[in-house]
């Protein structure tokens, strides 16, 4: 692994926020992440919270606007947010530069298609190289580690949660992308990314993980009632009945009036962290 | 007064954070402000808070990073931010287009000199017109204001609050600008707002007002100890040696590690809605 680099520390709420660079072997670009560091005793190690971001977003966005540091600093809790997406010269964006695909968009899969393959690959880079940069630097327990996120975020979440059942002591989401291979967002990523054939998208779609047998003992996911992309590109119904099939103890909670920013998110970041916090032990 | 446009609405915490924009008669310009409105029964009427912002800043970079909304419902605190100058066509900058004067720092003053007259005039607007505005369109109880505020908005609340002791029950601020007449932000901005005359600058400067009899209750300012503008800009010394000589309850917690940001601010945020919400009953 090469060098880690500091990009800023923040005293905040009793611990330090970070922002870290490093060149990635993954993705083969430098990558830039977050990790809040709350009061600890000297030689502690921590459970980790992993947060996986939204289109359009970099690290920064739950970093400024998630409100999560009260409660991590409350409960012990460290909270790392990696981009979303390789970024730099040479990596290949949406040939129209729309925002739900390419920069900012990685959804979280390894892309087999040309002109992503060779730096989009952000499942390895979350589920793999992050993970050791992360158990090798900072004082992380690493076996008791829970994962949440917001849209593209909460598919990333929910699908990588499902696939390593052992890792993650919880999962949950915001307004999460459930079913990818059946709404446009997830069509157009996972067909760009992976092509056409839609068996190789199963792997990556919460739903069918959980139709194909992924289990979790359980899940909570949060859903603003006036958000914009519920029913077109989010569709929990299609959660709720796969985990009622298949005994998942889902909470689904429907919330009205909110929409899909982080005002949404920052308003039950706490209960999440404690649900969380609760299964970390 | 002319009319009030919604810019957005999203609900957070049980209530509403509101962006709105009106044409100011004050300022000759439009003018934006944030109103948070928290959870409340039909026909009340709630206290509200005044934040003022730091130099750069806008009415958006407290509603985004200053963590306010969770202890503003619980509390039923109302939190009013405006921007911190005139702006647009017409509006003139620093002719340098330095950070400190101009464009997003205008000192909560109305502007004597040329060709800063005719928009900066920030004091009529936060004092006078701006809660005319809130008075009539929110549900406010008017007879229960305070004012907080961060920097350049520290310096605002203090100068704001120590001259209107009838109005605000509590007065606090984030690492304030105390003394501007001693200080080079201070000097530029009093200087090139108000003159050379530096008798002209005393009813706009904290320390200044105290020593010329001007008188509160209490105070309450928190400040970052790692603050890179501490000895330069901010020399709260100044603040502690006049209130004790004019016999004002200051209490100045200085904070092993903080900086000037907002991971600083939004630490203590909930400190300081609480010290409000005591005093505003």
């Amino acid at each position: 692994m090469t060098g880690l680099d500091p990009v800023s520390a923040n005293r905040a709420f009793g611990g330090v926020q970070g922002v870290w660079k490093h060149a990635s072997a993954a993705t083969g670009t430098d990558m830039t992440f977050a990790v809040y560091i709350p009061p600890h005793d000297q030689g502690a190690t921590l459970p980790v919270v992993w947060y996986l971001s939204g289109l359009t977003c970099t690290h920064a966005n739950v970093m400024e606007k998630g409100e999560y540091r009260r409660a991590c600093a409350e409960l012990g809790l460290i909270l790392v947010a990696p981009d979303t997406s390789p970024r730099g010269e040479g990596v290949a964006d949406d040939p129209d530069g729309a925002y739900d695909f390419g920069l900012g968009a990685g959804f979280y899969v390894d892309a087999t298609q040309a002109p992503y393959a060779p730096h989009y690959r952000m499942w390895t880079y979350v589920t793999e190289e992050l993970p050791e940069i992360i158990g090798a630097h900072f004082p992380v327990d690493m076996g008791r580690q829970s994962i949440m996120g917001h849209s593209m975020g909460g598919h990333g979440a929910l699908s990588i949660g499902l696939r390593h059942p052992d890792r993650f002591r919880a999962v949950s989401a915001f307004a999460p992308i459930v079913a990818p291979s059946q709404v446009p967002w997830g069509q157009k990523a996972l067909g760009g990314y992976l092509g056409p054939d839609v068996a190789a998208w199963r792997s990556h779609d919460a739903v069918a993980l959980i139709e194909d047998g992924a289990r979790l003992p359980a899940l909570l996911v949060d859903q603003g009632e006036a958000d914009a992309f519920l029913a077109e590109q989010l569709r929990p119904h299609l959660l709720r009945e796969a985990c009622d099939r298949a005994g998942i103890d889902l909470t689904l909670r429907m919330q009205p009036g909110y929409d899909h920013s982080y005002y949404f998110i920052s308003t039950f970041m706490d209960d999440h962290l404690r649900w969380h916090a609760a299964r970390l032990g």
